[in-house]
Order: C-alpha cells, then sequence, then structure tokens
C-alpha cells in the first residue's frame, strides 16, 4: 500500500472475469502503482484468474468491502468473522496486500441512536478475530472511517484510532477518505492528524464524488498535512459514476457528479497527481 | 424573510408552550430578527400561543418541517397536501411569515433508485395545491434542498428551481442550506447562482453541523455571492446539539459536534454576523 | 474587452516588430481572444505592423502601460497627459480597444508617507484630460489598483471607484488584478463586489505571479462572484517569467515562481478556463 | 521561543521606556507568554528597564529588526557585523532569547535584480560572525524570510534553509511569516515544510497585515501542517496599526488595514488562540 492508486469503480462494481479484465486494462494505462477491488461478493472472485492479471501487469491490489446486514459485526459478529475470514482468503488468494474500508459493519447501517457500547464490544471482538487470521495470511486491516449517514459506528478519525487500539492488533490500519472527512471532521487535516500514528490509506475523493480538483476538498491542506506526518501510504483515487444497485441506497449518489469517466480520469487523476507530487507524496 | 435569524433547535425541537418560551427568550436575548420554528406536529401547535409570544417580543417566525412517511409527497400526494394544508394554515395562524424545508417529502426518505418522472410529478401536483393554499393566507413556501442521504429528490440548487418552475407559483422559494451545499455543490456559490432568481432563504450551517466558523464551510465565498446577486432574504444560523428522536435518522449526528451551546452562541453566532456585516448584507 | 484573453509578457516585454509576431503567434495557438500588449516605450511601437497582425489574425488588443517617473500624475502632472495622449494616439492607431493598468502613476512609485489630497487632486486632473481625449479616440481607459509596494495611490477596488467617480468620465473603468487582490482586499470577492459598477476587465494572476491554480488564489471565490455580478469584460491571465530591466525593480520577481512557459500555458491556462467556464462566464 | 505571544508593534514602535511600559501592560493584559521587541535603535535601549519591566510579569521576549541601509549585510558586512554584535549584546542584557527578523539585511533592500552569489556569500559570513557572538551571549538567531517588495535575498522558507545550512551555526533557525508566505509561497504549507527541520519562530499575521481571521491566509492549513511537523517554537501575532516613519516605506502599509486596536485585539487575538488551540499547538 505505496504509491498512487485507483478504486475500480470507474470501471467495474462486479469483479467477474470480464470487469476485472477491463479495469486492469484501464488501470495499467493510466499507469497507477495498484488498484482497489470492490469485494462485494468474496466467494465469487476468481482468484486466480486476477492474481495472474495482475502479475501479468506488476500491479499490486487492496481489496475492499461493507458487510453485508446478514453479517453486520455489531449484532451478528460470528457472521461477520466468518464473512471477512473469506474475504482475507481472497484477497490473500489473489496477491492483494490488505482488506480494508468499512470491515466492520455495513454501508449503510444505521440504528437510529448513537453507538452503544456492546456494539463497539461486538465489532472489536471481530476485528480482533479477523486480524488474527489475516495475520496469517500476510494481510493487514483497514478501518475506513465513513460519514454519519453511511455508518453511525465509525465517523472520524479519531474513532477509527480508539477502535484499533481497543483491538491491539499491529497489523490494522486507520483508512481514511476526503469526501467523508469533508463532512465529518473540523478540516481534513483533522482527521489526518488525528489518524496519524496508525494511517496507512486514505481514498483520495472530491466532496460530491465527483471529479477531483471542482469541489470544495481543500487539496493543499490534504497533501501538505499528509507530507507533514511523513505519511507513506496508498493514495487511492476514488469517484463514482457508475452504481451497482447493492450499494446505491448506501451511498446515494442519484445524479451524475462528472462529466463521464474522461473528466475524472483526464482532468481529476492528473490534478491529483500533480498536487501528490508538489507535495512530494509520489 | 429578512435579517440574520436561528433555527430554535439550539433550544427545543418540541414546540409546546415551555419549548416555544425557552426558545423565544434565547432568541431575545441574542437579538435575532426572526426564528425558524419547527413544525414536527403541526396539529399540537398553540398558535395563539405563539402568536402572543412573537408579538410581544415584536420577533418574526419562518416555520419549517419534512413530511412524515404517511405522507410522502411523492407517493401519497393527497396525504402531503393535507399535511401541507393543516401546516400552513397553523403558519399563519401564529403569524409566521413562510413554511419552509424539505416540504416536498421526508427528511430521510430515499427508494435507493434515482428520481422518477413520476414522483416528481406528484410533488409538482402537491406543491401547487399548498402554493394555492399558502397564497390565500398570505404565506410563502420555500423549498429546502438537501443532501443525497436525507432526501434523493431535491440535493442541489438547481433542482430546487426545475421544480420551482414546474409549479409555477409566485410564492414558492427557494431555501438553500451551506451544510447541504458542502455535500452536494461544485462549492458553495455554484449552488447559490444557480438558484439566484428564486432564493429566498439560506441555512448557514457548519459543514458538520456543528458551530459556524469551525468547520470546512468557504464562509466569504458565501456572503460574497450573496451580496453580489443582491440577496434580500432570511439567514438562519443552524446548528444541531439536541437531537429529537423523530429527526435522528434522518440527520444522523450521533456525537456532539459542537462543545456547548456557549460555543455556538457565544463564538459560532457573532462569527457569522461579523462575516455577513462585511459583505453588507445586515 | 470581452472573453479570455492573455497578457504577452509570457513572450515578450519588448513590443518591437520581432516581439509582436512571436506574441501574436503564440497568442493564436492558444486561442484566446485578445491580448493585453505592455506599451512600455509608446512612441516605439509600430502601430501600423501590429494592427496589420491583429486583423490578420481577428485578434483584439488592449494596451497597458505604468508611467515613468518623469511622467508621474502625482507630481508632474502635465507631462503625464503628454505621455498618456501619446499612449492613446498609439492604441488608436493599433486597433486597440483600451489603454489600461497603472495609467495614473509609476509602478515602483512610493512617496513613504500615505496619499495626500494634492496627490489625487493630480491624478484626477490627468485622468480626466487623458478620459477627454481617449473619448474623441474610441478608447476606453482603465485604472488598475496593485499592491502598496508597486504604489501607494490606488491599492483597492473602492480606491479605484473612489478615483473614477471623481474623474466623472464614462470611459474610465476598474481594473482589478487577482494578484494584487490577494495583498490588499480582506479576499477578492470585497475588491470585486467594491468596483462591481466600474469593472470591466481583471488580471487572472496567481498569488506568487507563477501558473494559475498551482498557489493561494481562491479562484472559485473570484469567479463566482465575477458570475453573480453578471461580469462581461475582459478575462486576461499574466504570468511573469521574462522581466524586463524597466519593470524589474516594481515587479520584484527574483526568482522563477513557474517551472517553465509550458507550465504557464499548459496547466495555467487550461485551469483557468475551465473554471471561468464551470462560472459561465465564457 | 514557545507558546502565543504578540509584536508590540500594536502599542509601540518606540522602545524608550514609556513604549516598554505601555506595551508590556497590554500584553499582561492579553495574557501572552512572549513579547516581540522591536529593535530600531539597538543602542538607545535602556536593558535595565526592560528586563526589569520583563522580569516583574513573568514575560519572555525575542528582540527583532531589520538592518539599517548603512549596515546591509550583502554590501557593508562589517558593518553589519558591529550592527549585529550591538543588537545581540541589548538583547542578551534585557533577558531576552533571540534576535530575528531581516537580521541580514534591509527591509525594502532591493537591488534590482536577482540576488548574486557575492551578496549571499556576504550574508553567510555576516550570519557566521553574528551566530558565534550570539553562542557567547546564549542567544539564538532568527533569519526571516519576507517577500519581494521588503528584501529581495531571502523570500521563501527554502531560501532560509539554505541560508542556514550555509553558515553551519546550530543556533540559527528559520522564522517565517505567514503574510510574506501569502505573496511568496505556493500555499503556507510549502514554507512550513520546506523549513521544518529550523522552523522556531512565526509571525502569524493576515494576508493585508490587518484582524487576523479577516483576510485570505489559510489558517487551518497554517495550524494543521505546524501541528503535524511537531512545532515547539514561538507563535507571534503582528499586525500593523501604527507605523513608524523608519518603516514606512519599507512596509509600506498606507491605509488602515484594521479598524482599530480593540478589532486585532478583542477579534484576531482570540481567533488565532482558538485555531492554535483547535490544533494542539498551545
Amino acid at each position: 500500500m505505496e504509491g498512487f492508486g485507483v478504486h475500480t469503480s470507474m470501471w467495474t462494481m462486479n469483479w467477474d472475469r470480464a470487469g476485472a479484465e477491463r479495469a486492469v486494462a484501464a488501470a495499467v494505462k493510466y499507469e497507477v502503482d495498484f488498484i482497489e477491488i470492490p469485494m462485494l461478493n468474496p466467494p465469487a472472485v476468481d482468484t486466480a484468474h486476477t492474481k495472474a492479471l495482475l502479475e501479468k501487469h506488476r500491479l499490486r491490489a487492496v481489496c475492499s468491502l461493507g458487510l453485508p446486514e446478514s453479517a453486520w459485526a455489531s449484532v451478528r459478529p460470528d457472521a461477520a468473522i466468518e464473512h471477512l475470514t473469506v474475504a482475507i482468503d481472497k484477497t490473500a488468494d489473489l496477491g492483494g496486500e490488505a482488506l480494508s474500508g468499512v470491515i466492520y459493519g455495513g454501508i449503510g447501517e444505521r440504528t437510529g441512536v448513537p453507538p452503544t457500547q456492546a456494539e463497539y464490544d461486538n465489532i472489536t471482538r471481530v476485528m480482533a478475530a479477523a486480524a488474527r487470521h489475516a495475520k496469517s495470511r500476510g494481510i493487514e486491516l483497514g478501518v475506513e472511517a465513513v460519514n454519519r449517514y453511511e455508518n453511525h459506528l465509525i465517523n472520524t478519525g479519531w474513532q477509527a484510532v480508539e477502535l484499533i487500539e481497543r483491538v491491539g492488533a499491529e497489523n490494522v490500519f486507520v483508512h481514511l477518505d476526503t469526501y467523508h472527512m469533508n463532512i465529518e471532521e473540523k478540516g481534513a487535516a483533522n482527521g489526518i492528524l488525528a489518524a496519524r500514528d496508525h494511517l496507512k490509506y486514505i481514498h483520495l475523493s472530491e466532496s460530491d464524488r465527483g471529479t477531483p480538483g471542482y469541489g470544495t476538498c481543500d487539496w493543499d491542506e490534504i497533501f501538505a498535512t499528509l507530507a507533514a506526518i511523513g505519511f507513506k501510504g496508498g493514495l487511492a483515487m476514488e469517484s463514482f459514476i457508475n452504481m451497482p444497485p447493492e450499494l446505491a441506497y448506501g451511498l446515494s449518489v442519484w445524479r451524475p457528479v462528472a462529466k463521464d469517466e474522461a473528466e475524472v480520469m483526464g482532468n481529476g487523476l492528473p490534478f491529483l497527481r500533480n498536487k501528490a507530487g508538489q507535495y512530494g507524496l509520489i
């Protein structure tokens, strides 16, 4: 998880053979260092096929997911452990470096009341079990803080740090996202500073999830703070143009937030690369 | 709807006699021009009591609401018209100037798919009927654009304008909110510019709904654009510290986003007033 | 003075035949609507040559200057009128639309004390005389507010407006510059708002005079406010890479502030065009 | 040089007994940790008087200056060494911790051409000699990068670092200023990052030198980057309301840039303290 990568949502949200081939070809074209593979249905991933594709193109990978409601860690910890175990195995089998995202719950999970200690106890137990299995497979686990509407448990950098410190495993890291920080942190730097000791991965996503550089994210503040803390992790551009039905409710993007893929990849990607370069991050 | 006001959520979300008295006393203390009264349960409002309070303190009022699921305009237009008719009557009876907010749907209403023409047709019909009744009572109606998670129908300034132009009534205006614009617009000015011909009301709410001035909203851009378009409507500070159960799921604020009321009123309010004054808006 | 143009300082600061040909060829390549021609030595301009070049390429032009010390309007008003008369004639002869810049004084003029009424009286008289002559030649005159170090007389938008209202001529307008506003205005929008009734020309120049988009100027605020006031004038990109000895002391750029011309024209120009387009200005 | 201080220019630019007493009384009232004393005329400072005042109020002090033209280090290195020797002695005698500012040249020094190696060689020699003497007196020396108009030699953080590394003395540090960085750096964070290994002092000064928080400086980026690099030095608020004739030309503030002292101290100071506190810097 180093360098500059891209979430493959730009090209597919269905990681079957066709989707994987299309996404890898695009990632190679844009010369990224790694891709993020959405693992919406872990058992269905053809790991041998993906592994061969990645090796052929010397591309690294991070897998990501949100738990299905049947396996929300806060209320169904055993199902969550089972789901994550499969996902960790699939990540290892396809040659991935980490499994990250809302691995502690659902995208869209909200009870209508603030988090309870019982919920945190459950997700702590799940994370600890998953971390042990991940360690045995050489995989790291990332905890992504997401906005209040997508989950009620971990909305800020310091909440992710608290969870990680409760879990106490070395292979669990904080995963931030500029889109979510724009809603939850007093400023993106606050989230980065709060998470600095555990931060290894960050989604670079614009304030409306459209083309990076066209919205309200303060990219200078973001990259400057990353540079200042000596950030060495992965920078992954994320934008949502194609929305799979499974995620539509959770992500709630109801209109095109970018003109087209060409705008995102032709303007947004170079913008982020230039800024990251200006601050010595890539 | 002119001048500088405050959403009474700071002091009560239950507009009974005690809540009304507490909120009005506080509003008087902070010398605002008007208050926004949340009308969560229109029939329960004691309009004579509120009217007397407002007159005694020479305070103007705007009422606001989101529709209950049983009266969502997109799917139950007749129930929505009935609900709005009562709310308009209550607004007029207590001496209010306008009824605004998510008056076209629910706070938290989402189908999981993009808006359909049938939904827009229904809400247009509801708005037209409500506008006619509001006109007969001397009330204006405001359409508030809210973020993608709180409603899937009207997320941006231009979507509010489109609805209003379809309705075609003179007493319907656009209501913007800086918190929602921070998520939905490419920059707050874009929303203000898109809505300029119809904009009469704006919620001044920080990016995390906490203390204004402590988050990521670009207040100079916001006030400069308002000044530049010659904005003459109401500026209403909004922050959420007390969350009623009815709104908790929709608003999804799971942790304190401000230290306390003193921080919001002692730092946030003067900050907004100073900036609004710098740009000649009050 | 409409559309998107560029200050030819990018290609020449010496408006001889070779410089003019190089600059016009470059401007045509980048498809700008007009060029700004620095008239450092008015009598030396070969107006027939420039006029032919402009007509051939259907390019419009604005001329600009700062007065030489021998003709500072504040202390040598008659010499200033004489200098401006020649410059206005040359502008008209080459087919230009306006003469703008620090036409009321020197770039680097400072007395060490705040402006005096006598200085303002002198420059008002000079501007009035120049405006009369300019009118007879069909030329408009622009008053550029520059930062405190480049001149002590007109540093802000409202000071330019005050001067223009004292002059009282219809063909004199305010010329703002984002680089100078970054130092002098409480925010660029303040300068634009103060000058709105007289603003017809703006230099788009980054905070360090380097590549637009790489510095601290708040371009969203700038373009949003221009859009909001209904700005119809000329947008001229300005960056200083080549510094003529005559201007070096006044402009004081002692190191390369952009990597090279390719960075300014390849990244800065499209950045400004995209943003201007986003706000409907071009 | 730790904690939060204030440049005494707010209360006096003449460090005689009356000025010193007025400034110290004000600093005590605003509960700052240290004051910055402008040493415009080192021999004239009554060090015993100042020392007693500082001790009485347990206030720490940093002295600052720009060299007079008769002692510009670039061209008159021996005179510069002599001037700095006196200033260092005075700083030590009054109980100050450091001598900082444009100690390598004049405020307003510009040759009209870029810096030469000979100039840098001279100032390096002066700094080395001054550092030796300062070390013998237990004083640190700060090199302040100022904007292109105030000096042509050291405009950016990296230029200050280069000078310091050439000097090679442990008791010389970088002194940044947000006002100057707003003109010279691609963003304030760039200057802070470039200087991080040597940065011990920073002037918090608004983009127009008026009330902090009212201009264009990006204070979140500034404080976040300081927090991220683990900054432990002094934070000194600076605003210019009273301008001594000696500095007027160099500083070039020709109009009131703040309403009055009450605005600067009543709004600007708490604003900076709040923000510095938010980022854990004080």
